[in-house]
């Protein structure tokens, strides 16, 4: 049995490379449409979508991605937002109650699937996109060029536009890695070693771990890319940020 | 121009009422390798999902999420995860550089997209689900009860099944209200009175907002479904499970 959808989710793959046309309002409307409809934490929406599309703004939002996404014509950073709301519950003469961890971990769940909707649909009208986890980096420098004000995170940032490469698929673990039957269910030594075959052997990572010269795929990431010093600072300035930005009262 | 998918995603309602039907093995593996193929950081797939079934576990589940999804024949705990990378790097000679704040922050985010995909699957097969944000309110005792180890946070629950209620659409905001063009622009208060006026007239709202009576929407929300003193106490154990979980290692 085909399902259209399903197909269309399994063919994903991340795209790094933009043509310079842009996206049509009507198709940006149909997929931010799209990501509204998502479910999120008691319907109160505590999100925000930022859609960049104009110069001089899109080449500074993409240098503080470190220079990701330099091609494409539209950036969304999307924030969990309390600001709006609270700005709601002061005009009826509420409290504004949702400035603390709970809600800056709800919402940033609600972004996310908001997010993941408008990528479904963003592939359903023949774009391509990719996520930037760098947003998390230079939180602070986004938001001051966004002008996003105290009560505002932003936590999720694609770039996005018509594909202008044809990028492989990239490999997944076995399901049986991800899924726990029933409870949570301890890996043995062997376990691992067998789950992560299908990654160490990926050509691709194969090709990376050669050409950064070390021992294995988990020295590539714990050394190269996401080591143990640049995941402190970054933690740090991180909570610096989510601090500042009110989410710590309680 | 008609699309599938798009339709299926503006088509969303979240379901509650299940019947007591199970959800065949290869439609579970189905919708779960399309949660698998979102997005995520590095592809490092620092997530878990536990599928609870069976009796009496899936009771105790529902159980701690307030009795919600008492009649679904399944429960999705999808979880922050860096115990299973750590055990990879560990077996790897390595660094285990992934417990803070940073990883918690984008793991999360990971875990809602896989989330999300896992959703709009479910829809495309004929199954509803609901999304119970009370998974971060009872976190330690799911934990508990789920088995779940240090190093991992579940931060998304879904009861899902195949339906037994056709619930009404619930409310959007105008897209107005949630996207910011360039920047983040700031809301006038007539701004904010005119954005929310779509739900503050929602009949369903209106009916909800008399029968607790309160004096408005946003009351109902901040003196009753989501009060200051419950968001408070529930960030304080969820601060604190983050910490035991490991996380604040910086």
């Amino acid at each position: 049995m085909k399902n259209e959808t399903i197909e269309l989710m399994m063919a994903h793959r991340s795209v790094r490379r933009f043509q310079s046309r842009e996206v049509p309002e009507e198709v940006l409307t149909r997929i931010l449409d799209c990501g509204c409809r998502a479910s999120n934490t008691g319907n109160m929406q505590m999100y925000s979508v930022i859609a960049t599309e104009k110069q001089p703004l899109l080449g500074q939002l993409a240098q503080l991605h470190f220079g990701q996404g330099a091609t494409a014509p539209l950036f969304l950073t999307i924030c969990v937002d309390v600001h709006r709301y609270h700005h709601w519950c002061r005009l009826n003469g509420c409290d504004e109650p949702y400035d603390n961890l709970l809600w800056l971990l709800s919402a940033t769940v609600d972004a996310s699937l908001c997010a993941q909707n408008i990528c479904v649909a963003a592939e359903a009208e023949g774009l391509g996109f990719c996520y930037l986890g760098t947003v998390l980096y230079n939180t602070r420098a986004i938001a001051d060029l966004l002008s996003i004000p105290k009560g505002v995170v932003p936590v999720v940032t694609l770039c996005m536009g018509y594909p202008d490469e044809q990028p492989a698929q990239s490999e997944r673990l076995p399901l049986e890695a991800v899924l726990h039957r029933e409870t949570y269910h301890e890996y043995t030594d062997d376990d691992i070693r067998r789950l992560h075959r299908i990654r160490e052997e990926f050509p691709f990572n194969q090709e990376m771990v050669q050409k950064n010269g070390v021992q294995n795929l988990a020295e590539l990431f714990t050394r190269i890319r996401y080591p143990h010093k640049d995941n402190v600072a970054i933690s740090k300035t991180l909570q610096e940020f989510i601090e500042q930005a009110g989410f710590m009262n309680f």
